[in-house]
């Protein structure tokens, strides 16, 4: 394979000369640039994008650890946040850590040794393992270090927002299924729900799902679920996980909204294939996306950021699976 | 950082038997890996996979070209594909290329200066881009060259069984929305349903998606499904497509399956979360995933495979969206 050196020899130019030409550092006279370029397609030249992120420490390439590919929420942020990189020069690994500390570290080691010029740990399950490594990172919703940023939406307000909207469309029976304890976000949608429920001194009960969405959850009946028909509202931390409650619910032959209303958090597309659709809160990829990638390019490019929780806002998306009981049709209970 | 000479001088071993430990690569005397796994321990050794990659040529990742990630069928195929390349010791960086020939062209640039161990590429759009590259290859759906393996379903076959399963349930005024010309998997579904038809003497009308699922067909009218009303049995190339596909006809207020039957291709996840739940044909995700893993890592290994296409059997899902016309009540037409 063509390397470095035979080019600059062919071109009858300095192997400084060609290295300041193919990794961009520096500059080149356009006399220079036409007679290297005219070698390198000559030789069908394939710069080792490796070799070259070793000198100049910038593979533009991004690790993007993702915690469940199946979760169309995390879906979504991995394609947007593709898209933004993309503008910016940087092609992106998704990594998909399933949740599980184990694979996320093989990951890091991997993205290490590959030298990417930085890291999203979403939903990371790791700490030290951060602490040790040179490559710029940033967090996603689970917090990892002081010295590492944290972006996440308002998981807490839209926790709270679930409760008020059930709470105001009638709902007295409230269940809120919950994520496991290890995502942050989802605890503070818990902390939330809880907290509206309190100010309206309503007894809440609760249910802990042990992972995110898994394809498996759909051929297995899920246990924790057999008494759920006894309530009137059900919040469930995610949508995807709120689609697989659906389903289990219409398989007893319970009427969604008439019988229990449902709210969920997402805001990610299966709420709209699912009918009844779905109500829930929304978070705001675009802006999480945007400066997920504009922190991290900044930190990579040696500019200064804040290291601080950057918490984006978030909203209630009304749709069918909640209604006022005076729109309901008695006809149809 | 710690280098491999370090770690011999300090356990006292030669270089090459620190190299044969931390490659594995030949014999170590269980004396020599104590010692040497006690320095790796106390200088924090990350051994730099990549440098590593580049004497042993072999760097225990996988870069997985994935169409649309967005997609449950893929989605799905990429987790399992993941599942069986981590119990071989492989790592995966998932690539989604969105079924855009420039990314999937900057992707296989970037896997190929990572020095991946190989490449799955799924629905390639690429040709000659794989011709010059020294990493072993299988692809997914569409042929690459004629020295690459192709592993996929038997689509023209799950084609015919769409059709027939239709026709059987009494559907006479069937339209198929197909997909992209350039997916080689629809054009074959395309092929047998066609030929299904024939075979009945039936005329079938035809729509064609520009693209694969995307989160945007949500959020606009899909226009080519204006006269979508007409007909009494509709095949969508695959289930998310047919997902959407039943959300605009739930939005006109037309009653699945009783004004007009749909049947899906993938039996991903998604079809099973629809309401009415979704027939589909059934694409054996593990059997694929198993193949691919294997085939690839036989080349990987320099050991001989057969450079054909390695075809998997599909299977009919009966669900909901499907009924007999003897099973209608006629109360609910």
């Amino acid at each position: 394979m063509a390397n470095i050196r035979e080019i600059a020899k062919r071109a009858g130019i300095s192997i400084a000369t060609v290295s300041r030409h193919l990794n961009n550092t520096g500059y080149v006279s356009e006399d220079a640039r036409e007679k290297i370029q005219k070698v390198v397609d000559e030789l069908n030249y394939t710069p080792n994008a490796l070799a070259r992120a070793m000198f100049t420490k910038n593979s533009k390439t991004i690790g993007l650890m993702v915690p469940n590919i199946s979760n169309p929420f995390f879906n979504q942020m991995a394609s947007v946040i593709e898209e933004y990189a993309k503008n910016k020069g940087y092609t992106l690994f998704l990594c998909n850590t399933d949740d599980d500390k184990e694979k996320e570290k093989t990951y890091l080691e991997v993205l290490q040794s590959h030298r990417v010029a930085g890291i999203i740990a979403s939903r990371s399950q790791c700490e030290d393992e951060y602490a040790n490594i040179d490559i710029p990172v940033v967090a996603f919703e689970n917090h990892i270090l002081d010295n590492i940023i944290t972006i996440s939406s308002d998981n807490y307000n839209g926790g709270r927002m679930a409760f008020d909207h059930l709470y105001e469309k009638g709902c007295r029976k409230i269940l809120h299924i919950k994520g496991p304890e290890v995502f942050e976000a989802t605890e503070l949608r818990y902390k939330g729900f809880l907290d509206g429920a309190r100010a309206k001194d309503l007894e809440i009960d609760f249910i802990e799902f042990q992972h995110d969405f898994q394809v498996k959850m759909l051929e297995e009946d899920i246990n924790s679920m057999k008494d759920i028909v006894n309530y009137d509202g059900i919040f469930v931390f995610n949508d995807i996980a709120a689609a697989t409650v659906m389903r289990a619910l219409k398989k007893r032959g319970v009427s969604i909204p008439q019988e229990v209303q449902i709210i969920g958090f997402d805001n990610s597309f299966i709420g709209e294939l699912l009918y009844p659709s779905l109500t829930t809160i929304n978070q705001p990829i675009e802006a999480l996306a945007y400066t997920i990638i504009e922190l991290l390019i900044k930190i990579i490019n040696g500019e200064g950021v804040l290291i601080e929780d950057y918490i984006m806002e978030v909203k209630l998306i009304e749709r069918e699976t909640t209604i006022s009981l005076k729109d309901l049709d008695p006809a149809s209970i």
